[in-house]
C-alpha cells in the first residue's frame, strides 16, 4: 500500500460495534476515518458528545471532535462500513451500493441474498466473486460479516472440513453481553443465564452453511453440515464460548485434528492484511482453556481460541471454542473483508 | 408418620451442602437433627461460630447452637447424611454402615459401587432393593446421591426414556458456583467462564447409565444410552442449566413429549413424601425460560424445569433444563432417597 | 377493614416498579388491583403481552390477563399509584388529583413542593396533613414517596434525630441496578462499578431534611441536618447499601444508639398497617453484615437493617444500613403511604 | 543503569501478589528474577506446576520452568521481593535482612515498625532513611509496601496536604476481589456485597498516619490527619474506588486542587524510575469516572486516578479516587520502592 490512505466512513457510529469501528479505525495504516454516520436527529453533534462509549480503550480524540452526519449517499467515500441495525440496515445500505460505494456490512439484512458475500476472509475468500453478480454501478456493492457466535464456529471447522469434510454439529453458545449492544437490561444478568437470543440459532445454521458453500458457476452451494445449535446469554462482557460435539466425513485422529488447526492458514495471511491474525486458529493445552477474560484478546482479538479437544462418544469429536465477539466477531471481521477486497482490487484508490 | 421423629447427623455440617442439610432439616417432619459432625480439630466448637454461613436463609438457631462432635460411628443415630467431601467419605461412611447405620451420601466415594443404589426416587426407587446386597448388619447400609448435574438430566430424561427409549444425548452444562463448594476463587468468575469442572463430564455419562439402569436378578443393569457431556462453570449463584439434544428409539411428536414430562409421577409423588416435588418436571412455555435465578426455586427447588423443546436438525429433539444443584441436587434430593428409605421400613423406627 | 376491598390503578404499570406495585397488589387484603395503565400505544394490550417481566416472582395470572388501558382520569378508582417516570409524572398525576383521586406517587415530580407530603409513615406521618393545603377537589391529592436511596436513610436517622438529634452525616451509597430500571446496560456493571447516579446525590440531601422537618403552622420547616452524600451504581440486584458516619446534636453511647433503633416503633406498627414492618429497624450483630443479598429481604423487604456501628474518629459514630430499594424503597414505601392515609380516612371507602 | 542487572527473588511467588511480581519482573530493565520461593512442600516443583495463575496476561515462559526453592536466605540475591501472607511473613523477612538482604515487603507484619519505611516513593522518599536505624548487616534491611486501599489514598492526599493541609476525612471504600488473594468464595460476591474486610479499616488510619508523617531526627512523627474508614468489597476484578469527603487546614478552590493534583511530581518522576508513572495523580473531567474496568490501566496500573471533585456541604471537599490494588497497590508499588532503594544506592550492583 502507499502512503495515501482510502477515506471511509462509519455508518451507525454511535452504537457499539460502531464504536469497535471507530476504535480499530482510529489508527488504520489504509484507511483513513473520514465520516461517522448517525441518526438524522444526530447530526451536527460532535461524535464525543453524541456517544455513550462503552469500550475500555478510550475514545479517540480525532473521532470525537468529528461532526455525526446522516447516512446518506452524499458522503464522499469509496468505502463504507454498516454498524446500522437490522431493521434500519437494508434500504440505506442499498442506496450507498447505488451510488458506487463498497458496503462491508455488519448488519444480518443482506447476509442471505444470493448475491451477496457472506465473507470470514479465512475460510470463503473466493465468494468476493458474487459481487460480479450485483447490479450496481462501477464500485458499488455489499459485501456482509456474519453473525458474531458464526464467525467463531466457521474458523474452527474450515481447516476440518477441507481435510476430513464435517458432516453435522451439535453447538452450545455462552455469549457474551456486548453482543446484544447497549439495550441488554443489566437486571437479567445478575446470577443469571437467559437461555433464548432472538434469530441467533437459525443464524448459526444458515450462515455457516452459506459459509462453508462452494463457488461454482457464479453461485455459492450450501453445503449441506447440518447445524444444530442452543444460544446463551451469559454474564461475560466479551467473548462468545461454543461447545461443539461434530460428526466427520472421514476418520482423523487427535494429531491431525490438531495439525489442521495449526496449519491452518489463508490468503489473509499470505497476504498479510493489517487485521489478518497471524494464526486464525490457536489451540491452547490447558484442560481449562478457552476462557473469555483470558483468551479472548489472543492475536488482538482475531482468532478462534480452541481447546479441550476428546472424542466424543456420541459423535467424533468435541472442543471448546471462543471468539471474541465484537472484535472478530463484528468490527474486526468487516475491516478484515474489507483489507481483502482492497487487496483484490475491489476498491479504486 | 407417628409423632415420634428419627434422630439424624449430618457429616460435613460445615460445608456449603452441609448447610443445605442443616437448613432443610430444620423444620422436617419426620427427621430430628440430633447431630452435627465435623473434622477433628473443630470438635466441641459451637456450630453457629465453627461455619461460614453462606446460605441466604439464616442459620437456625438451635443449629447453631449445637456442638460438632468428631464423625465417628459413635453418634447414636439410625440415619446419617453424608456431605463429606469425596476425599474423606469413603472409610467414614463405611464405618457408620457396619456400625448399623443407614448411610445418604451426597458423596461420590460409593456411588458406582455395584451394591450401592445411586438413587434419584421418581427414576429408580427399585435400585433401594440393592441394600439387600451389602454386608452390613442389620440397619446399616448406603445409598448414594448422584452428581447435582446428574439429577436434572435424569429427571428430564426418565419419562422420555420410559415411553420413547433414549438412544443418545450431547449435553452442555451451563453450572453454578455454588457446586463448587466454599473454595472456588471468586476471581475466576468475574466476566468468566470456566470450560472445565473435574470429573464432571465422566460422572454425567456414567451416573446417568446407572440410573437409567434396569434391575435384573438383583442387580443394575446399566442402560446403553450414550452420553456426552460438556460442562462449564458460569457466574450463577445456584442453578445448573443444561442444553440436551438428544435421539429416541422411537420417534414422538412435540405434545407427546410435554405430555410424558407433564404425566410424569412416581413413588414420592404417591406417597406424598415430605420433600417430594408435586411435579417432577415442569415445562415453562416461555421462549427465554427456563432462567436460574427465576426459575430455581419452583417445587421448593425439588423439579427439573425444561423449557425450549424444539425439533433438532441433528438428532430428534432439543431442549433447555434448569435443575437446583444444591437443593434437589445435593441436600434436597438425599433427603428425598432418606424419606423413600423410611416409608419403605428401611429405618428402624 | 371490612371485606370490600377499594379498587386501585397502578399508572406506569409495565416498568420495574409498575412490576412490583402488581405483584405487591395481587394479594393485598385491604385494595384490589381494578386498572392497570401504560403509554396510549399500549393501550388495549393484555399486561402480561406488553411487560417483559424482570421480578423473580411470577407475574400474578389475574394482571396478565387485564388489557391495559390509558393514563386518564376516567379510570373509576378513588386511588391511584404512580410508577410513571419524572418526566411524563407531573401533569398526569395532577390531572387525578383534580379528578378527586388520591395518588400515592413514586416519581419525583412532586416531592419537594411545599404542599406535597413526602412520606416515611413512620417517621413523619404527621406530614400527611399538608394534603389539607392542597387545592384538589374532595377525595382529590397528592402523596409522594422518597427517593429510594433516601427512605432506608431516613428509617435509620429518625430514632436518633428523636433522642439525640443528628447534626450532619457524610453517607456513600452503594446501590443495586434495580434501581435504575430497565435501560441500564449491563455492559457497565460486569467488573465495575460507576461512581454516578443522575441527581441522587442532591436528592438524598434535600429530601432527608424535608422527611425529618417538623410540621409548624400547617407547613413542613426543613430539618437543618448537613447531608453529603456520593452515590455509586454496583452489581447488585436489589438492596442499597449505605455507609453512613454522622455527627450528633447530644452524647450517646453505642447501647443508647442501639437502643433507639430497638425500640423505635410508629404509627404503621401501632395501627398493625398490611405493609407496616414489625421492626422497622434492624440492627444485625454480625462484623460482616449488611450484605444485600443475605438480608434485604429481611421484615419482607420493609426494613432498614443496620450494621457495623463503631465511633467514627472524624465525627462521633459510622454505621452501614442496607434497604430494599424497590420493596421498601419504592413500591412497598408507597403501599405503606397508602395504607396510612386510608388508615387516616383520607381515601373514601 | 548500566546493561547488568540485579537477581532477585520473589518470596510467596504463586499467590495472586506473587503473580504479579513475576509477570511485572519478566521485563524488568533493572532487575532479574533468579529465584521464586515458596512453601516447603512445594519447593522442586515447576512454577508453571505449582501456581494457579488467574491473571490475564499470560504465564512468562522463563517463570513457569523455573523451580520453585525454599524461603530461606541461602538464596543468593541482594534483593528479595515479598508477598508472603502476614501470619509467616514476619520471622522470613527478619531473617533475610539478617543474611545482608534488602527486603521489599508486602506483608503487613512489619509495616508499623518504628525503625520500617512505610513507602509510597512519591509521598515519602525520604522515609527510606529509617533504614538507618535498622540494626541488621551492611546490606540488609526491610522496606514495606503499605496495604493497597492505604497507597491510592496517600497518592491522592499528598499534594493536597503539601499545599493546603488536610485535617480529617471520612473514606468508604469499594474494594475488588483479587485484593482477597485466592481464597475469597465466589458465593459472597455474585449479587452481593460485603461491608467488612479484616483490619482494613484500622490500616488505613494508622498508615496514612504514618505515611503522611514527617522525618525529624531520625524518625517518623506520624501526622494527626483523622481517617474514618468503612470498607466494602465489591464483585470488582481489581481496582480499589474509594469515595472521600475531606476537611483542609487552609481553604482551597477547586482550581487549586486540580492544580495540585496536575502539578504533583516527586522523585520517582525526577528519576524516572522504570516504574514511576509520568502523572502520579490523573483527574478525569467525567461525571461518570473513575470507573474500575475503564480507568484502572490508566499508567500502566500505577497512578490514582481521581474523579468528581465536588464542595461537601459536610466538610470542604469530597471527591472519588481508583488505584489499582495488584498494581501501584501491591506488586507495582513494591517494585517501585525498590527501585527507589537502588537509585539511592542502598543496593549493592
Amino acid at each position: 500500500m502507499g502512503a495515501k490512505r482510502i477515506p471511509v466512513a462509519v455508518l451507525g457510529a454511535t452504537g457499539s460495534v460502531g464504536q469497535r469501528f471507530v476504535q480499530l479505525l482510529a489508527d488504520h495504516p489504509w484507511f483513513e476515518l473520514a465520516a461517522l454516520a448517525a441518526s438524522e436527529r444526530r447530526a451536527g453533534e460532535r461524535y464525543g458528545d453524541a456517544v455513550r462509549w462503552v469500550l475500555d480503550a478510550p475514545l479517540p480524540a480525532a473521532a470525537a471532535a468529528t461532526l455525526l452526519c446522516e447516512a446518506t449517499p452524499a458522503i464522499d467515500v469509496p468505502l463504507v462500513f454498516s454498524a446500522l441495525s437490522a431493521d434500519v440496515a437494508g434500504p440505506i445500505e442499498e442506496a450507498f451500493a447505488r451510488a458506487g460505494k463498497l458496503v462491508v456490512s455488519n448488519a444480518s439484512s443482506h447476509r442471505m441474498r444470493r448475491d451477496v458475500p457472506l465473507l470470514v476472509p479465512e475460510v470463503n475468500a473466493d465468494h468476493l466473486a458474487l459481487l460480479e453478480r450485483q447490479d450496481y454501478p462501477q464500485g458499488g456493492g455489499i459485501v456482509t460479516n456474519p453473525n458474531c457466535s458464526t464467525i467463531g464456529l466457521a474458523l474452527a471447522l474450515a481447516p476440518l472440513e477441507r481435510r476430513f469434510g464435517v458432516r453435522g454439529l451439535h453447538v452450545v453458545t455462552l455469549q457474551a453481553i456486548s453482543g446484544a449492544g447497549l439495550g441488554l437490561p443489566g437486571m437479567d444478568l445478575v446470577d443469571n443465564v437467559v437461555p433464548f437470543i432472538g434469530g441467533e440459532e437459525e443464524k448459526l445454521a444458515s450462515e455457516t452453511r452459506k459459509i462453508l458453500g462452494r463457488l461454482q458457476g457464479g453461485e455459492v452451494r450450501e453445503s449441506e453440515v447440518v447445524v444444530s445449535a442452543q444460544c446463551n446469554r451469559v454474564p461475560v462482557l466479551d467473548g462468545h464460548t461454543e461447545c461443539v460435539s461434530l460428526r466427520l466425513a472421514r476418520p482423523a485422529t487427535r494429531d491431525e485434528l490438531l495439525a489442521a488447526w495449526r496449519e491452518f492458514r489463508a490468503e489473509p495471511q499470505e497476504l498479510a492484511l493489517p487485521s489478518a491474525p497471524a494464526r486464525p486458529v490457536v489451540y491452547l493445552d490447558d484442560p481449562a482453556a478457552p476462557q473469555p477474560r483470558k483468551h479472548r484478546d489472543l492475536e488482538r482479538g482475531m482468532a478462534t481460541v480452541v481447546g479441550r479437544l476428546q472424542p466424543c462418544p456420541l459423535h467424533d469429536w468435541r472442543f471448546v471454542l471462543l471468539s471474541h465477539n465484537t472484535l472478530r466477531g463484528a468490527a474486526g471481521g468487516a475491516l478484515l473483508a474489507a483489507e481483502l477486497a482492497v487487496a483484490r482490487g475491489r476498491v479504486p484508490r
